[in-house]
């Protein structure tokens, strides 16, 4: 597409278009990171962006500003096209929707699946080969869901859902609008709850439901399980990422972001937006606020309060951990010098 | 379900029934938490359970109680229908499994399914849409194999157990009875075994059996490793959660628990009942000794002996673990104490 | 096979045979180790190798030896067949496929598999039951695609891959020759990519590649993401364990090992030939040198030089990571001498 059809585009987005400069009008094929980009693609730099100096020598053939001054002359200078947004981030997103639109399946019930009876598939749905949907279940009007895709009885997916291939819903699984389930996942499976006996673990019942409100987004691979009696629910909006394992009871506020492979115990309670990084373990029936923050690989047990950054296991607030991990590395001269001091102290 | 008739049934249960008032002998359709409980539901309460004080106020039809005067009293006093016994939360159990009975999938063989000519699928296995069973498996009586499930040649599965969606069984896998494989979990997977040559890493060839003993359950996404010789085994009754990983050659006794993301590699050996909880690592050709304890994120090199509580990486004794924790978060405060005592002392 | 049999093999191998003595030329009907090897069965022993004692009682058939006298002169003083080799490890692995030969399925395509008009298949590739080819896609010669795996639009196999059950290959997917994608992995997802805005999280859209170079192999379960823009590449001959994450943009160099459950954040680089051990985490951007070493659980921001060996979390070198370590255990010891210094020290 044109850059001048972009810039239209963008007109009627989001990232707050403030004014542009449309050169040569190039014709863009596609996108790139600055370093890589070739005439015909976009690029895009954010304030701070670690890549800024490349815009003095990249082949880009248009680029996404922030408004600072700068940037703006160099590319002036080099005759770029270039647009200036609040967020050139967010413009980038929707630059890529644009430049590389994503192909819908057609609506349709593939000869493979096999659908149960009494289930029921809205208008819209596209069925891909080798699906199936048991008793009870229902699609909802413009789902998508892809090849291999198992459906159990007692499913409900809504409107406009996205489940990709080999992914699992079983019984008791509610998803609202909009929701995108990654391949392979699986949701509603039995949660990991066993009574010890004298005759060794004895399962108990998970008969609960697992509630994704809309828009929820959950990775390849990732796991949210149904509890023994109530709910899981995971809030609007919140986003799992590959490989995360989310225990019977859990409940999320909305927006919450999940990095891959974290854990999340039985009963735990997220407030809204919460971020939790890469490898984090939250434990049973832990307690965190709204907004709150764990860095990579830390453990929480217990109360996070709204707003905290914590870090480490048992995870402690961030800046101290940063300073008490610094004092961790000097662990062997603290040794060595209390030694000393207790050498040259009269007893 | 009538209270009367969840009596009865609780006196031909495990869980040990010393006494009930059945009150108004409610009909009871389902089961939640004190909390959450409306009249036609069952909840149930242990010694020192921190819902202890929603008895006082739950809208709940009928509770499953300890043995103890104050909450029996009060139970009594707002003449809700309950039962003593000596396992409330087994009983709990019990009548889970009563409310909600599994509606076990009808035998026969879908005709979606691929059977190999060679594979044997014994009377009353229900084999789902869209399964493969490859040459030389057998598949026991009563057995239900969910959508989707690959087995390979060479696998058997006893009587009676349950393979869900997706989920995959390489060569080499033998099922006891009753084992329970969930969805997309992989059993007898090839070991990650490569030999260094001049031109990269050649696999290890891996063609040794994984046995699941009777009763064995393998939670979604695990993956369990076929050993290059010998064995992998998981002994009888032990429970795997979601997303753990099991590699070549690993022994573990019986009852054991191994919760979420737990990570075990090749060729360590767990007693019996030992507990793993979530995110725990364990090295190569650890030894680990019966029940011993590992808690969450926990890291295993070499010996832990029979009994044992091990937190942290590396692992040591949980008590020395949380008194070490505790003064890590103080290290910053050690390093500056500890420059004013150098300070102070004559050198 | 006869142990004589197998001496011709291992000679046109490239493990180095040095030489032989063939005993009674025992046939061989598999292997074992050491401990476990019954008279019709072959073991090996390396240098160092913790079973070397057990070569005096085994019930082996046959033993691969390194050149060392000791062992060389039990094995004869036994009688045992005995092969001397400058690599018996590799030698095995070499043995372990003529003891064992892999049974490819035969070339074909499979009448429930479901291949769209425009996907091209080249000849001598196996489609196994109930696969999906979507449109565009191309498979190699010779390439085999178990059951239930699922390709969508535009993803290019190579010749001679293996891709195991219910796996998954989404569009923009490039395998060379020779990768093996094991059971439930999955390639190309979408990277975990979000705009925050106003109204929440916005997808940015994930239109990159994946490629994975000849004789790349990904364990089960594990998951490749393909990144916004530009690539996501694997070296070749580089081996994935199980439950791995790669994140969207990674490069890794040629020839690395990445143990089960490791988690690669996005944009990250690894040289060539680095070894990440279980359960280690690296942040988004890290760079890591040619041959360096993750120990498990280590947890890597930033820099790591070429050759470097890492542990902990933050990483820092390993030496000085078991120091801290043993000295962390030694914490409350630590705190209790600060205590009595500063009591005895004049204020």
């Amino acid at each position: 597409m044109r850059f001048s059809s972009l810039i239209k585009a963008l007109q009627q987005g989001q990232a707050g278009l403030k004014h542009c400069d449309q050169a040569g009008d190039p014709e863009l094929r596609g996108a790139a990171s600055l370093e890589q980009a070739d005439h015909d693609q976009l690029s895009f730099l954010e304030q701070g962006n670690v890549l800024t100096a490349a815009l003095e020598q990249s082949a880009v053939g248009a680029v996404l500003l922030p408004d600072q001054d700068d940037l703006i002359a160099m590319a002036s200078r080099r005759g770029l096209a270039y647009a200036v947004l609040a967020d050139p981030r967010l413009a980038f997103a929707e630059a890529l929707e644009l430049l590389h639109p994503r192909l819908r399946p057609l609506a349709g019930i593939h000869p493979t699946a096999v659908i149960d009876d009494r289930a029921v598939v809205a208008s819209g749905v596209s069925v891909g080969p080798r699906v199936c949907i048991g008793a009870g279940s229902q699609i909802g009007t413009d789902s998508v869901l892809h090849p291999g895709v198992v459906i159990y009885d007692d499913v409900l997916v809504g409107e406009g859902c996205e489940v990709h291939a080999n992914a699992v819903l079983h019984p008791g699984t509610r998803l609202g609008r909009g929701c995108v389930v990654h391949s392979t996942a699986v949701v509603g499976s039995e949660g990991f709850g066993f009574v010890p006996t004298a005759s060794g673990w004895r399962k108990m019942p998970q008969t609960g439901l697992v509630v994704l409100e809309d828009g929820v987004e959950v990775g390849c691979g990732s796991t949210i399980d149904r509890p023994s009696v109530g709910e899981t629910r995971i809030g609007a909006g919140t986003k799992i990422d590959n490989l995360v394992q989310v225990g019977h009871g859990v409940t999320t506020g909305r927006g919450c972001a999940l990095a891959s492979q974290v854990g999340i115990a039985g009963g735990a309670s997220l407030g809204h937006g919460v971020i939790l990084a890469g490898q984090v373990g939250v434990a049973n029936r832990s307690v965190i606020g709204d907004r709150a923050i764990a860095s990579s690989k830390s453990g929480i047990h217990g109360e996070v309060g709204a707003g905290e950054v914590v870090s480490g296991y048992p995870a402690i607030p961030n800046r101290l951990w940063l300073r008490c991990s610094a004092a961790f590395s000097k662990l062997p001269e603290i040794s060595k010098t209390l030694r000393e001091l207790k050498r040259k102290t009269p007893q």
